[in-house]
């Protein structure tokens, strides 16, 4: 029996999230037991407005999928909404409104919170002896899902980050004075995307000099003293830091700027600038130039800077969670699972997602160097593969040309 | 008679200057009336300083040419060293190191103020009837000297602020929040790069939706007033600032952000910063999102999205700058004349210096708009063929390759 289908997505943007729900859609319009393929606009705040609209009916030739794969951010919107926790009548809302759309196939394209909700929804599903389908597709730029060798997502924002520290580098270094450029790299719990700042030095620079991820505790007064010896052997040097570093008692290094005004006022900006202030004040030395830099939203949305092979593992990725689906597979996740670093290989494979929902992986510590200020050769060798390839093919005019979906054209019933 | 050759950067970092080096080094190393190509490091400050490196030993196959092209900021480094206007001395010791190092033909690769240097060098060897030649290589990501219709730097630049301004459109939109990302883009008095955000449009986003530049006066409560209606009727919305934005005052907006800060304390941060406050305080919006991004350094570093038409133009007016030498032209600099825009056709021109240095040209104030808040299609008919191409084509792994010259190696005469 024909049902439909429904897709979303759900927190941060990232360059390769469209290419999984292009996957998905590909596989799926190619199905004759996939009838309509439906979107909900913003997670699900947006499926549960009946903010709903058929992606069948909008994309119209394979042109639009090449473009929608090569689209950053969420071509169907995001949400924050979570489940709530004590209020089992949303189940019976989004059973509901998932019967009014005749959907038996529901796939939520997102991070750990995202793989909670599929799983209970999954849960609920079966309990009730509905036949509805509930499955994950991974994505996060943060690479912190257990289960997958990573995340689609990574190594784009992992190729942005490595190369423009490179570029960064090669700025800093044209005029002969000491100087440090401190650069925020996003993750708050995990510090893959920090680390892979370490791939700049295979562009044939020496940058980043240091490295501070999150999973270890942070000592300001050890990252003063190695930078200004750094500053004084190299003269200009690169410091990669992950905005989510503590200091030993558990506090974000963000959060100790207050203390630095007398006036009792927070430090603007965050953990860069904290650390700027804090090498200013450690070196006596007037030359010295301070570069507090954060990569903001880019990190996550220069689809400009994309990796070929991320965007390729995201579009399978949403291609095989629907093929499981059409297996009648429920409560699972697609993940990738490595077999070489070089030559490169990987399958794809599917892990409940009661193993994942919650859960966090970190940058296991033997990782990170014994002066917990680098990562080790074993971290390049897992990072290098995966930010490989350019996908700039579908450029006009050297500029990008990207798919929107018309979020206006709500499905009428 | 053979004579030996010296070039030198100065200015700031740029994505293509290292093309224009890569063209005149390239057209050296092929002439038989060119002895060694030297570099200076440090432009005139290292020069006075004898630091001074081989570049036709540096430089060993098509391959480093190659390297060369694509890599950005200053491979022979950059100086703020100015030749004082009060010591005549200076053209003395400036001679008699030429002299030293049997250099005929003086290359200096810079903006405006690296003209003024090269026109006077060149008065001077006139003047003592020496045989020395000086030539100006035009380089700027601000776009601002005049007699060429752009210059090199410019194209990469643009093409980094219109790609990364879409792609934070997009990032912007995921949540159904009212908010605006102020963009702050470098130009202290030309609002070319700031103007170029508006090719973002061509990529099928309607970002930014403001576009302030310093060649007219800003006024602040029009901006919030224009601002607030965007955000209530767009929900998300982008504006794209020059840094060097004044008042009618003719006071640079990032310096009034003191007086917002009851102590009397400066605000942190640029023309952005002081913006997002401006937003906050006259929108009574507590959902509101504001998010001030600096564009920093990577939008003059980032080779990585450089233009490929940029590129071939700079190693064109390195390549012709060190032709004109070699037929004894002095005291010019290469420029580019437009001929056509669709297609776009340009040839290259030799133009006197003294028509050029300490001049700025600005964006035509018949190319912005009535409202003072954006620019005309005349301009992006001006702008669309500087960033057209990819440049990713040396990229090994993902990753760029850069050329660095080893600026120990000290010529040993």
């Amino acid at each position: 029996m024909t049902k439909n289908m429904l897709i979303a997505q759900s927190g941060g943007p990232s360059s390769a999230i469209n290419a999984s729900i292009a996957g998905a859609i590909e596989r799926a319009l190619a199905s004759d037991k996939i009838g309509r393929v439906y979107g909900a606009v913003n997670g699900m705040q947006g499926f549960l407005d009946r903010h709903i609209i058929d992606i069948s009916e909008q994309i119209t030739s394979p042109d639009d999928i090449e473009m929608l794969i090569h689209t950053p951010a969420q071509a169907l919107g995001s949400s924050r909404y979570k489940l709530p926790k004590d209020d089992p009548s949303i189940f019976d809302t989004i059973l509901g409104i998932l019967k009014e759309y005749e959907i038996g196939y529901f796939f939520y394209n997102g991070g750990n919170d995202s793989m909670d909700t599929v799983s209970r929804l999954s849960a609920y599903f079966r309990e009730k002896g509905e036949d509805i389908v509930a499955l994950g597709i991974p994505k996060t730029i943060d690479n912190d899902l257990v289960e997958t060798d990573h995340t689609p997502g990574f190594g784009s924002a992992a190729r942005y980050v490595a190369t423009s520290v490179a570029e960064l580098y090669l700025d800093t270094i044209v005029y002969p004075l000491p100087s440090i450029v401190i650069v925020e790299i996003m993750g708050r719990n995990a510090g893959w995307l920090t680390a892979a700042s370490a791939l700049a030095r295979d562009t044939g620079v020496p940058a980043p000099h240091l490295i501070y991820l999150p999973e270890v505790p942070f000592d300001i007064d050890d990252f003063t003293g190695k930078a200004a010896k750094l500053i004084r052997s190299e003269g200009q040097i690169i410091a990669a830091v992950s905005e989510g570093i503590r200091n030993e008692a558990g506090q974000y290094l963000a959060d100790t700027g207050a203390a630095a005004d007398a006036f009792g006022h927070k430090t603007l900006g965050g953990v860069a600038n904290v650390l700027e202030s804090a090498v200013k004040a450690a070196m006596n030395e007037p030359k010295l130039k301070t570069r507090a830099i954060q990569f903001n939203t880019l990190q996550r949305a220069a689809a400009h800077c994309a990796s070929a092979k991320d965007l390729e593992e995201s579009y399978q990725c949403g291609y095989r969670a629907v093929e499981a689906a059409l297996e009648g597979r429920t409560d699972v996740m697609v993940t990738i699972k490595r077999t070489g670093d070089e030559p490169y290989r990987a399958y794809y494979d599917l892990s409940p997602l009661a193993g994942i929902a919650n859960k966090e992986k970190s940058v296991p510590l033997e990782w990170i160097d014994a002066e917990n200020a680098d990562v080790t050769e074993e971290f390049m060798r897992y990072a290098r593969p995966l930010v490989r390839g350019e996908a700039t093919e579908r450029f006009v005019g050297g500029l990008p040309r990207f798919f929107r979906f018309d979020w206006s054209k709500n499905v009428k019933l």
